[in-house]
């Protein structure tokens, strides 16, 4: 099973991929823990040109789609897709709907663009998908404890607002595969209610 | 004028663009001499991800080409498009026919991908592009001399055989915009052909 996990800045992906890690673990299952972008070296790289912070060139709106795709391409071909071939669990920290609601919602890229990427150069979806949301602020403090903070972690609170409004859009149209998990309670409640979802599909 | 050169390696068009970019400069025309993947320190980064050679990880071939189309979008939005605003001649050693001549004709990549791309991705094209060719084994004995070769020039021939074929059905398929130059000739030659076809689209 393929699974990624969304949200903006701050509201605990890591903590809750790490704990369903432990946990498909625990049961014996083979299970691959993955983010985007990034997953291979070569794409751990693009993913430095992506969030290193320059502040002598402006990267473009259709530079930053491209090299996300050119991320995910590679991740897909050599992390994923050979993962789920062999029957294994892939968890993955972000993924095409993080696109959407960073690229598109954040920065008004057109969804056209976005969507013929997606027809061509994705050739797998998550069959489930955990929305972490919690308001901007709570995240946007807690990214800002973590330290220095990347190029998109120094965008403003409105563009991550647009991103929330986002991400609750394609909530709202695919209620089957993205499950909203409320990011303000504890990591323990978030857990187990992530939990109960798992055991319903995996039912 | 944007006008673009493209060709194999070792075909001469690093010679062929110094010489026409002295000629036009002579002229007192403001021109900029540009390249691709790269032509700005962004795009140059995404370059050496796309030239370097790593033995532990290949370049699945839709990475590679969303990675040229990354480069060449941050090129046009930074470089291309403002020197063409501002009246200035854009000479571009290789843009989006190198894309179908190595990624398509080459690689196999499907022509359908790339025709997505230029429409989506790609908003001004050359007014005119020479394109130098010669036989594959004089270009890549040049190409050799040269030093140490990229992730391209470590392919075998029978992949450039590929790479010229796709040249050719460009040239073919539009012989108003695309010229082809005998790149066995002197520079001399190649050069003062290459003035002939400025001379009769500046007409």
């Amino acid at each position: 099973m393929f699974i990624s996990f969304e949200g903006t800045e701050g509201v605990g992906k890591t903590t809750l991929i790490r704990r369903i890690y432990e946990h498909f673990q625990a049961q014996g299952s083979e299970v691959v823990l993955t983010r985007e972008p990034g997953g291979t070296p070569m794409a751990e790289q693009i993913r430095s040109l992506l969030l290193s912070v320059n502040h002598d060139e402006q990267m473009c709106n259709d530079t930053e789609l491209l090299l996300m795709y050119a991320a995910r391409a590679q991740h897909l071909a050599q992390v994923i897709l050979p993962a789920l071939a062999a029957g294994k669990t892939v968890l993955c920290d972000r993924f095409t709907d993080a696109s959407f609601a960073y690229q598109c919602a954040g920065r008004g890229l057109s969804r056209e663009k976005l969507q013929l990427l997606n027809q061509n150069f994705v050739s797998h979806m998550p069959a489930l998908t955990f929305w972490l949301d919690a308001p901007i602020e709570l995240g946007m403090s807690r990214a800002r404890e973590r330290g220095a903070l990347d190029r998109f972690e120094q965008e403003k609170v409105t563009f991550f607002e647009k991103v929330r409004a986002g991400y609750q859009e394609l909530w709202q149209a695919e209620p089957e595969r993205i499950k909203r998990l409320d990011a303000t309670q504890s990591p323990d409640l978030v857990f187990a209610e992530a939990l109960k979802y798992l055991q319903t599909v995996a039912a």
